[in-house]
C-alpha cells in the first residue's frame, strides 16, 4: 500500500546533538515561563532523541497522516521535551517554544490536542499506554504499517492503568506498540518505589507478555542496539524499553538531585546551566524520514444512519437489548464504529456485534481504565469506538473519562444496569452516581432512552455528532413506547402525555418514565391532569419544553430518577427550569439494598406510587 | 499480648466435608433467591474451606475483635460463598442462608457491611487486595498477630488496582497479607484472558515482590502444603497461593461449563445437583481457633480537638498549606488518625506529618485506587485516614470512594488543586469535577475552606464526624479572613458581609469567596449592597442562611465557583432555594487551557468583574 522511502541512518553524533538542543529548549522555556518540569525533561531527552530522530517515521509537515508512527508522552508533565522535539523536527519554529504555558499558546503546561501533534491530552499520569495500544489496535484494524511509541515516567508505573494496558497487548500480541519506560528513580516528593532497579520493571512487562530490555538511557550505542534488538528478537510481543536515566541529566545543578521535581532553573542560573548545553556535538545533518502517504482512502463519512428498531408498540424489551441490536446494524452501515466491552457482553448486549461481525468487537476484559484509553486511541485515529459495561464499573474509568473530556475525544460509551432497578444484585452493581460523572464532562452529550425504540434512535444519534457521548440502559424490559417513525435529536424530549387542563408535570427518564405514566392513570382516576415528559436527552436538557410545562402547570413539577439524588436528571431539571417551577426531585438518598426491582423502586421512593403522592401535595399546596 | 490457644489442626477430611456444605449452601441459597453466581462460589468452595477452617484464627461470636484474621472477598460475586462459610462457622443459623438477596436480608446479592463480618462492601472487582492491605497495615501499625486474607477471582486480576496493591504490599514488605487466587478460566461471559495458565499469575505476583506458589485449587494434601510453604518460605514477603480451579466444581451440571456465570440451578435440577454433594465425607469435627483478645484496650474515642490556625487576619497562606498544618496537629491529638499520599505530599503538604511524625504517614505511590482502598482496609480497622492527592487524581479512584460509600467507610479524602486557580499546568491537572463526583455519596460531606483558618477548623470537624468527608483546598495563597476564635460546624455557612440593604447575593467558596469580595467592593462604590456568603460546606449546605439571603435580597443570588458548572457549588445551592431566587451559576463551561490564576479566573467568568456584571444585570431586570 506505501512505497517506503528509507533515509540514510541517522547518526549517534546527530542523535546527541539533537538532544543537546532539546535539553536547551526545555531549559529555556521552562524559565522563560516561571514554571513546569525541566528535570522531568532532561533525563528523557536523549530517548526521545532516539525515538524521534532514529526510529519514527512521520511526516513533519503532516500530523494527521494515516501512516505517521505515533507518538504518546505518557509522562505528560514533560510536555517542553515533546514540543521541542517537534521544534527539532522542523514542525515548530523554535521561538515559538517561548510561548510555553502562556495564556492562548498551544504550547501548554501539560498536552492537550490544541497542539496538533498531541492526539489526546496526558498529564494524568499512567494512561499512555492505553492509549498507544489503541493506537495500535488501529494500526492493526487498518492494516497501516505505522508504530507507537509511548514514553513513560518509573513513578508512574505504580498505577495499575498501566499493567492494565500491558496485559491487553500482551494478550493481543501487539508488535507494533513500544513502551519506553524513563526510570529517573526520583518522584515528586521523594525517590520512587522502585528507584533504579529497572530489572523490576522489566520482569513486570515480561510477565504481561511483553519483549523487554533494559538500557542505559544516556548510552547511544545502548539504546540503538536496544531498538535495534526489539526489531529482531521481539517477534510477536510488544517491546518494553526500560532505561536507566538520571532527573535533570546533563545539568549539574540538576542531576540526580532531589527537589527539582516541577522547579525551572532559575532566571539568574540559567546562563550558567546553559553554559554545560553549550558545545555542539555535531552538525546538525537530521533529516525526517516520513512515510509515503497511502492510496488508501479514510473510510467515508458517517452515513446518515436512522435506525429504526424491529419492535412494535406494546412489545417488551429491555433498552440494553435495543442497545445491543442498533450497534449491530450500526457496524454495518458506519466502517468506523468498533465496540469494546470488559466482560459484560452478554449483559450489555454488544455481543450481537461480536456474534454478527467479530471483526468490529474487541474484548478488553475487565479492566475498564485501559478499555476508556483505548478507545481514545482508536478514536484519534479516526474510529468511532463504542464502549460498553454496566454503568457502576464506568465509574472505575471517571480519570480517563475526564481526560478524554481534555482531549475533545470522539468516543461513545454506555452504561447498563443503572439503578435499583437492577435489583438483586445489590448496591455495588447498581450505576446511581453516572449521570453525576458525566455532566460536567464539557460537551459530553448524556442520552437516557426508556424504550427500545428511543433506544435505537439514540445510538445512531450518538454515533452520528462527533465527540462524546453517554448513553444510560436498563436492565429490566419495558414496554415499547414509540412507534418506529419516531425521532429522537440531541436536546429534544417527548411530552408523552400531555392535556390542556394539566396539574403537575412530571419529568421522568429510562423506567421512572413508566412509573409516571402509572401514577398519572392513578391520577386521571381522581381527576387531576398530568403531563409527562420523557427527558431522554439528560444533556443538553430540552428547556424550552420544560419551561413551557412548568408555565403550563403553575410551577408543580416532579422530577423522578433511578439516581442517586445529586447531580442527576434532577439537577439538569432544576437548571433548566430555575425559579419558574418547585422541583420537587424523587431520587435514590441512601445506599439501597438487594431485593426485587419493583420493590426497590417503591422503598427509595421512586415508584409510581411516590410521585402520585408528590403530585397530590403539591396541587394541595 | 495475647495468649494462644493452639487447636488440634483440622483434618482433610474435614475441610472436604466443609466444602461439602458450602457447596450445598451455595445452590440452595441461590436457587432460593433465583439469582446469583453459585458457579463462582463451587469453584471457591475448597480454597474457602482451607482459609477460614485450617488457616484463619478467629472468634466467630466477636467479628470485631482486634485479633480476628481477616477476610476479605475480593471476587464479591461469591458472597453466598462468604455467608457459607460464617454459617459453618457457626456465625449464622444454616436456615439464615436462604434469605439471600431479599429486601430486608443483610445477606445482600454482593456483601456489604449490613453484613457484620464484611468489613467492607466488595462486588466492583479487583479492589479486594487494597482494603486487605489496609488491614494488614493496621495490624503492623497495631502491633497485632492476625493475618489478612484476600480471595480474588482470576478474571478481575485483568483491574489494574490489583497491581497497584501488589507493588505497595510488596514494597512494604506485608508479610501478615494473602492473596488466593481462584483461576477458573471463565469470565462472565467468555474464557479470562490467562485461561488456566496459573504460573503467569505467579509470575505477575512474584515480579511485584511477593512470594507466589501455584496449586491445584482442589487438591487438599496441595492446598494445605501451599500454605505451609508460604509460612515457612515466604520470609517478609507478602504471599500469593494461585489455584488453578473449575467453576462449578462438584456439580457436573455446572462444572468448567461457559454460560453459567451468574446464574443459579433452576429448582427443577436442585435436587439432582445436591444429590452429587450427597455423601457425607466425614463427622463435622471442626472447633473454631480464635486468639485471646488482647488486653490492649482500642485507642481511646477522638478528643474533641479543635484546631487553632496560628495565622492572623491579614496574613495569606494556601488552604493546602494549612491543611498539613492541621493534620500535623490532628496526629498527635488523636492517635487514630494516619495520613496516606501519592507522591504529592509536598503539594497537598501532608509532608508536614511525615517531617513530624513519620509513623504516621504511609507513602502510597502514584496509584490512587489501591490508597483510597488501603484507607478503607485501614477504617475498618478502627483508624482515621486522611488521603491526600491533586483533586483531579482522586477521580482516578471514583469507583473506590463509590464503594467506600456503599461501605460506609469512616475515610477523609482531601484534594489540592482544584479548579483553574491552580493556573500553569494546565486543564489535567485541575480539579474542576470533583464536587460532582463526591456529592452522590451519600452521607459524603463536602468541605471546602475559603483560608487557613477556616481549613485548619474544618480537618478538625472532618476528623470528628463519623463517616466519609471530603476537604477541597486550593493552590494560591489567599488573605486570612476569620479570626481563631470562629467555629465552622458541618452544614454552617458565614456570611462574611450584610447589610439591611443588600440588593443581591453571592454565594463562593474558596478562591472565588474572595472574588465575591472584591466584586462586593466596586459594586458599593455604586451604591449596590452585596451579601456575600462563604459556603465553607458544600455537603450538606447551609439552605437556612441561603433561603434566608434570597428572601432579603429580592431572589436575586449569584453562586461562583471554580468548578465545572455542573455539579457543584451552584447546583447545591440551587437545591436548596428551589424557586425562591433566581440564581445565576458562574462557573467553569469549557475545558480550560494554561495560564496565570488571575487571567484564567477572569477568562472562564469567575472573576470579581464577571460576578460583578451578574450583579448589576440581575438588578437591572
Amino acid at each position: 500500500m506505501s512505497k517506503e522511502v528509507e533515509a540514510m541512518p541517522v547518526s549517534i553524533p546527530t542523535l546527541q546533538e539533537k538532544a543537546r538542543r532539546l535539553r536547551i529548549h526545555c531549559l529555556r522555556s521552562t524559565t522563560e515561563a516561571g514554571s513546569g518540569h525541566p528535570s522531568s525533561c532532561l533525563s528523557a531527552a536523549d530517548l526521545a532523541s532516539v525515538i524521534f530522530f532514529r526510529e519514527m517515521r512521520f511526516d513533519p509537515l503532516d500530523p494527521k497522516s494515516p501512516v505517521n508512527d505515533r507518538f504518546v508522552l505518557s509522562k505528560g508533565h514533560a510536555a517542553p521535551l515533546l514540543y521541542a522535539a517537534y521544534a527539532e523536527a522542523g514542525v515548530l519554529d523554535p521561538q515559538q517554544l517561548l510561548t510555553l504555558r502562556r495564556l492562548d499558546s498551544a504550547l501548554e503546561g501539560h498536552p492537550t490536542p490544541r497542539f496538533p501533534w498531541a492526539d489526546v491530552a496526558t498529564g494524568s499520569l499512567g494512561q499512555g499506554v492505553s492509549v498507544a495500544l489503541g493506537n495500535a489496535l488501529a494500526a492493526r484494524i487498518d492494516g497501516l504499517p505505522y508504530d507507537t511509541y509511548a514514553l513513560l515516567g518509573d513513578g508512574e508505573c505504580a498505577e495499575g492503568a498501566v499493567w492494565e494496558a500491558a496485559a491487553v497487548a500482551g494478550y493481543y500480541k501487539m508488535s507494533n506498540l513500544y513502551a519506553v519506560v524513563d526510570v529517573n528513580g526520583l518522584g515528586q516528593s521523594q525517590r520512587t518505589m522502585d528507584e533504579f532497579h529497572v530489572e523490576r520493571f522489566a520482569e513486570r512487562f515480561r510477565a504481561f507478555g511483553w519483549y523487554a530490555l533494559t538500557v542505559d538511557g544516556h548510552n547511544y550505542s545502548d539504546l540503538v542496539e536496544a531498538f535495534d534488538r526489539c526489531r529482531a528478537e521481539a517477534g510477536h510481543k510488544p517491546r518494553a524499553v526500560v532505561a536507566k536515566t538520571l532527573k535533570g541529566k546533563g545539568v549539574s545543578l540538576l542531576e540526580n538531585q532531589e527537589g527539582w521535581h516541577g522547579k525551572p532553573v532559575p532566571k539568574a542560573d540559567l546562563e550558567k546551566a546553559l553554559a554545560e548545553l553549550a558545545r555542539p556535538i555535531a552538525s546538525d545533518g537530521f533529516q525526517p524520514n516520513p512515510r509515503i502517504r497511502p492510496d488508501a482512502h479514510a473510510p467515508a463519512a458517517t452515513p446518515s444512519i436512522e435506525l429504526r428498531s424491529a419492535r412494535k408498540q406494546g412489545d417488551s424489551a429491555a433498552t440494553r437489548e435495543a442497545y445491543g441490536e442498533a450497534l449491530a446494524k450500526l457496524v454495518k452501515a458506519d466502517p468506523r464504529v468498533f465496540v469494546l466491552d470488559g466482560d459484560t457482553k452478554n449483559s450489555t448486549f454488544s455481543e450481537k456485534v461480536l456474534k454478527a461481525n467479530p471483526e468490529r468487537f474487541l474484548e478488553m476484559f475487565i479492566a475498564e481504565q485501559n478499555m476508556v484509553g483505548v478507545a481514545m486511541g482508536l478514536a484519534a485515529r479516526g474510529k468511532t469506538p463504542f464502549v460498553s459495561t454496566f454503568a457502576a464499573f464506568l465509574t472505575r474509568a471517571c480519570d480517563q473519562i475526564r481526560m478524554a473530556g481534555v482531549s475533545g475525544s470522539n468516543i461513545k460509551l454506555c452504561g447498563s444496569h443503572c439503578g435499583v432497578s437492577i435489583g438483586e444484585d445489590g448496591p455495588s452493581q447498581m450505576g446511581s452516581e453516572d449521570i453525576a460523572m458525566f455532566r460536567p464532562i464539557p460537551t459530553c452529550v448524556i442520552l437516557y432512552p426508556a424504550d427500545a425504540v428511543s433506544a435505537e434512535r439514540l445510538v445512531a444519534e450518538a454515533a452520528r455528532r462527533e465527540g462524546m457521548c453517554y448513553i444510560r440502559t436498563t436492565r429490566p424490559k419495558t414496554p415499547v413506547l414509540y412507534s418506529t417513525e419516531e425521532s429522537f435529536p440531541i436536546g429534544g424530549s417527548k411530552v408523552v402525555r400531555r392535556s390542556p387542563k394539566d396539574q403537575v408535570a412530571v419529568v421522568a427518564a429510562g423506567i421512572t418514565l413508566f412509573e409516571a405514566l402509572k401514577a398519572a392513570d392513578a391520577l386521571e382516576q381522581e381527576g387531576i391532569a398530568v403531563r409527562v415528559i420523557d427527558a431522554y436527552s439528560v444533556k443538553p436538557i430540552d428547556g424550552a419544553t420544560l419551561i413551557a410545562a412548568a408555565r403550563e402547570t403553575n410551577g408543580r413539577m416532579i422530577v423522578a430518577e433511578d439516581h442517586y439524588i445529586e447531580g442527576g436528571l434532577g439537577d439538569a431539571v432544576l437548571n433548566a427550569v430555575g425559579d419558574q417551577a418547585r422541583v420537587v426531585k424523587l431520587a435514590i438518598t441512601e445506599v439501597p439494598r438487594s431485593g426485587p426491582p419493583e420493590a426497590l423502586l417503591d422503598r427509595y421512593g421512586i415508584s409510581s406510587r411516590h410521585i402520585a403522592d408528590a403530585a397530590r401535595r403539591l396541587i394541595r399546596k
